[in-house]
C-alpha cells in the first residue's frame, strides 16, 4: 500500500491499494470520524459496489446508511443535494455524522458539497471508482453543483479527512473511462515530471491491460503531484492553475461537443493544441507535440479534433471559458515537458491555425 | 462610530454608527473586496433601504446591482439562493465580486451562505438592519437555509469581511423588531457582563425610545460579547453553546407556537425559566428570577408563556430540539449574572413545574 499525506490546512492522507475496499471498515473504526456513516453513490456504482461496501461496513459493526441518487452529470445540481439532505435529517443523522463519497467525479464533488454544508459541514471520506476521479477530483477539496447555466457554479473548498484509492475496481467501469482518467496523468506528465512521462511512454501497454504496479505508480505520482500544487494554493488563485494545461481548448471542445466526449479525451486533444502553440511561439525550447502525440496514441486517446466539429464552434466556447479572467484568455503552454508558463492571449490567429492543423487528416484544409 | 475587531481565523471589523449607511460607500472603496458588488435583500428592505443603497454605491462609482427575494422566513431556503446565484451568474459576476447581505437575520443567512457557495466563495460584507440581526446573527460567521425538516439544517460557517452597524435604520421597522432584539441583549447580560445588565436596568426607557447613545453602547457590548466567545469557538462545540442561555425552552416555545411569535419574545420566557431552573437546582447562588423578569417586563417583553400554549406542547418540542446532542438535553443555568454553567438532564419534574409556573397568573394550576 502507498500513502500519501497532503498538506492542506486540514491534512490527510490517501491510501492507494488494489482491494483496498475491503480494508476500508477496520480503517474507518480506528479514524473514527463520526458514530454514523452516510454512503453516498449513484444508481450506477451503488449496484455493484455500494451495497457490497455497506455490508462490509455494517459487518465490521460500522453503523451505516447507503442513499442513491441517478447517476449522470444531470443529477449534479442542488436538487439532488437537497434530496440527500432530506433523507439523511429523516434517517436521524447529526452532527456526529460523516459522509462517504463512493464512485465518480459527479459522487464526490455532490457528495464533498451535501457533506460542506450539512448540518454546517461533516467530516467526509472519499472513495473514486474512477481513474478520474482517483487521480484528479479526489485531491483539492473541491466540490460542487452544476447550475443551469454552468458547470460547477455553486461549491465550497473542502478537504476530505481520508481518501481510499482502489485501482482494483477500474476493471468494473468501461474501458473508455481507464483511457478518460490516463490523459489526466499525461497532463501531470507534462506540468510536472518528465520521469512520469517517460514511464507511461513505456508502460502504456500495461496501463491499458490494468496492470496493478504501473497502475499503483501513475496514480500515486498523480497524486502527489496534484497535492504538492494544490498545498501551495488552496484556494485557486494562481500556481493551481496550471492544472488547467490542455484545458481551455479542451473545456470548448467539451462545451462544442455538448459534453458527450468524455473529459479525458477533450483534455487530450487540449493538450496536443497547448503543445503546438508553445511551439509557435517559439516558447517551447524542444520540440513538444509530436512526442505529446505518440504518447497520447500509444494510449488510445484522440489527437485530433472530432469530425464532427469545426474550429469556429470551438472558438466561439473559448471566451465563454471560465478562465476567462477579467476578460482575458488564459493559457498554460509548456517552454519543456515539466515547465509549464502562463501565457495570456495567444494572438488569436495561432488558435485558430492550430486548430485548424488538429482537424482529422483527410478533412484538413 | 466604534470600531470592534473580530479576531476570527479571518479578521474582520464591525463598524457601528447612526446613519453609517452613507458612510459605506466610500469605505467599501478602501476595502476594495472587489470589482463588482451583489447587493442582496429582501421585498421589504429593498424598498426603503435597498434601493438607496444602491444609489449611493452607483454615486460613488461604485459597481452594484441589486438582487431582490420575496420578504419573509419562507424564502429560506436552497431554492432562493439557487435563484440569486443563477440571477448573478446571467449578470456575469464573476469570482472578484463581492456580496452585500442588506437586511434581518434571514437576509443575512441566506446571502452569506450565498456568498460561501458562489463560485466556490466570494467575499461578503454584513449590513444588519434589525437590531435583532445587529447584536446576534452578523457576528459568528454562522450562514444557513432551511429545509422542510427544520431550520438552518444546510449552511456554512463562512466570516464576513465587514459588518456595518447603522442603528439610524430601527426606527424604519416596527417597534416589536426593537423589543426583539432586546432579548438578545438582555441574553449577553445573563451570560457575561452584570454591567450590561445593570445597564438595561437602568436605560431600558431610553432604549424603548431609540436614544441613540444607549443603543451604541449595547450593540457594542453585545457584539463584543460574542465575538468573544465564537472566536474561542468557531465551530460550535463547546463553550459557544453558552449563546443558547434562554433558548433551550424559547426554540421549544416558538416551534410549539408554530413560529408565529417573535424569536426573542420566546428567549425572554426561556431566559426566565432556565433562571428558575437555575434556582430550583440550587446552582444559583442568588435569586435570580425576579430581577430578571422585572428588566424583561420594563423592555415590553415576555415573561410567562402565551394564553394558548401548554406545558405539555412545549416540552414536546424540547426533546426534538437540535440541542439534543447524541440523545441528552443539555441547558445553559446560571451561577449567577455573568457566571453560565452547563447542566446535563436537568430532572424532567422541574422542567415542568418551572412551566406550570410560568403560565399566565389567571389560568395557573
Amino acid at each position: 500500500m502507498r500513502r500519501l499525506k497532503v498538506q492542506t490546512d486540514h491534512p490527510y492522507e490517501i491510501l492507494i491499494e488494489g482491494g483496498l475496499l475491503t480494508e476500508v471498515p477496520e480503517d474507518l473504526k480506528e479514524l473514527s470520524l463520526g458514530h454514523r456513516y452516510a454512503l453516498i453513490s449513484d444508481s450506477n456504482v451503488s449496484e455493484f459496489l455500494g451495497e457490497d461496501l455497506k455490508r462490509l461496513l455494517q459487518e465490521a459493526g460500522v453503523d451505516c446508511e447507503l442513499f442513491v441518487f441517478p447517476a449522470g452529470e444531470s443529477s449534479k445540481n442542488m436538487d439532488t443535494v437537497v434530496e440527500l439532505a432530506r433523507q439523511m435529517v429523516k434517517a436521524g443523522f447529526d452532527r456526529k455524522c460523516a459522509v462517504i463519497a463512493l464512485g465518480g467525479g459527479v459522487t464526490g464533488d455532490l457528495a464533498g458539497f451535501l457533506a460542506s454544508i450539512y448540518l454546517r459541514g461533516v467530516p467526509y471520506i472519499q472513495i473514486p471508482t474512477s481513474l478520474l476521479a482517483q487521480v484528479d477530483s479526489s485531491v483539492g477539496g473541491k466540490t460542487g453543483v452544476d447550475l443551469p447555466e454552468g458547470k460547477n457554479l455553486l461549491g465550497t473548498f473542502y478537504q476530505p479527512r481520508r481518501v481510499y484509492i482502489d485501482y482494483g475496481v477500474l476493471a468494473t467501469l468501461p474501458f473508455e473511462h481507464l483511457k478518460n482518467g490516463l490523459a489526466e496523468v499525461v497532463k501531470y506528465g507534462c506540468i510536472s515530471s518528465p520521469e512520469l512521462f517517460s514511464f507511461l511512454e513505456e508502460k502504456a501497454d500495461r496501463l491499458l491491460h490494468y496492470e496493478a504496479q504501473a497502475l499503483e505508480h501513475i496514480i500515486y505520482e498523480s497524486c502527489r503531484i496534484k497535492a504538492e500544487i494544490v498545498t501551495q494554493d488552496e484556494r485557486e488563485s494562481g500556481l493551481r492553475r496550471v492544472l488547467n494545461f490542455g484545458h481551455t481548448i479542451g473545456h470548448a471542445i467539451e462545451a462544442a461537443a455538448n459534453y458527450e466526449l468524455l473529459h479525458g479525451f477533450c483534455v487530450a486533444i487540449g493538450m496536443v493544441a497547448a503543445a503546438r502553440i508553445s511551439e509557435k511561439l517559439d516558447l517551447s525550447v524542444e520540440p513538444l507535440s509530436p512526442r505529446l502525440a505518440k504518447l497520447l496514441e500509444s494510449l488510445g486517446l484522440p489527437t485530433r479534433i472530432p469530425r464532427n466539429l469545426s474550429p469556429a464552434q470551438i472558438t466561439k466556447f473559448l471566451r465563454a471559458d471560465k478562465k476567462v479572467w477579467k476578460g482575458r484568455l488564459t493559457f498554460v503552454l509548456l517552454r519543456r515537458f515539466g515547465e509549464p508558463v502562463f501565457y495570456e492571449e495567444p494572438p488569436r490567429e495561432i488558435i485558430e491555425e492550430t486548430l485548424e492543423e488538429l482537424l482529422p487528416e483527410e478533412t484538413a484544409s
